[in-house]
């Protein structure tokens, strides 16, 4: 069961991720990843879908920030880690994927990613296809309009003139994760939200 | 003259910033970055000296993220940007090299990075240590203590563990600003926040 069985549907961008939403305030919603870079990798976005942080009022910013801030902790707990990547793509040239306003948070602990290239080898993952929403959306999740991108397995972006650091045979590999297992995790991190005090 | 002369020092870590400081709130400042990945790269902090973004009151983290919007639409109007890459690296398993919580918001245009690989590799120029705050407020800025790195020149990270990408070479040549430069730009900068919309 979705912890949001019977709600609204919740838009990212065009696509509805209502199964994969684990926390909403009246402003904002927070959602697990169809292909998470490290486990517990989350997006954070207002209801209201915007593409740009400017075009959120002053109360949407806010609440926003005070929602990365508290699914941040909670995440970086759950998954036992020690910091977190918050970062954030505004605009088209700034590499956004999905026209719609989305934090990325990303718990991270010490060595994490030795095996990538080190601490910082989170922002090649965040830019090659894995962080790539808009083409991974787009090979993996129907839409409302029910169909599927004639693109999948090509591992483009939908934003030309973007460029992955890996070699096609490695985003190949990753593939998408199923619905029910995107469900599942968003079942568990709502009840864990249940934990996190408020402030 | 510092746009904030005369005012109560602003520490970024252990590091005073006055003269690098455009803008300030009662819980928050944004300054200019001594070493800018691209024009109009600047920092927002909490005016607490605090690690952790969870470390931030409620009213410290709706402040500085109203802060972060508001100066960033500013910085793209300013240095004729059409987006922005904003993170944050919360912690120092994040990468964090100055332990004060500090929003990066750098503008974005089109093809601005064609020559260093494409759009994302500003990941890979705020990673390198073109990005790496604490070396680089050690290799070149007075503390307040009035010491100066024992490190100068060799590049390494204060994070042990973190990589660079960038040969030595290319670090040796970007040298950090001088205080003047980053005083005329924060004074120009001051004075273009009189004309952004508080909203």
């Amino acid at each position: 069961m979705s912890p949001l069985k019977g709600a609204t549907p919740i838009y990212f961008g065009s696509f509805i991720v209502t199964p994969q939403v684990f926390h909403t305030t009246p402003l904002t919603f927070a959602l697990v990843n169809l292909k998470p870079i490290l486990p517990g990798h989350v997006l954070v976005s207002p209801r209201r879908v915007v593409p740009r942080v400017t075009d959120l009022t002053p109360a949407e910013t806010s609440d926003l920030f005070l929602t990365v801030r508290r699914v941040g902790r909670m995440v970086e707990r759950v998954y036992g880690a020690t910091s977190l990547n918050i970062a954030i793509q505004d605009g088209v040239h700034a590499g956004q994927s999905v026209p719609h306003v989305h934090a990325h948070i990303i718990p991270r602990k010490a060595a994490d990613l030795d095996h990538a290239g080190g601490t910082d080898a989170v922002y090649d993952l965040l830019d090659g296809n894995e962080g790539d929403l808009g083409s991974a959306f787009k090979n993996a999740v129907p839409t409302e309009e029910g169909n599927q991108s004639t693109e999948a397995g090509n591992g483009n972006s939908v934003n030309s003139g973007r460029r992955s650091r890996f070699p096609v045979v490695d985003n190949d590999a990753r593939k998408p994760r199923g619905e029910e297992d995107m469900r599942a995790e968003a079942e568990m991190l709502a009840l864990e939200m249940e934990n996190e005090p408020l402030d």
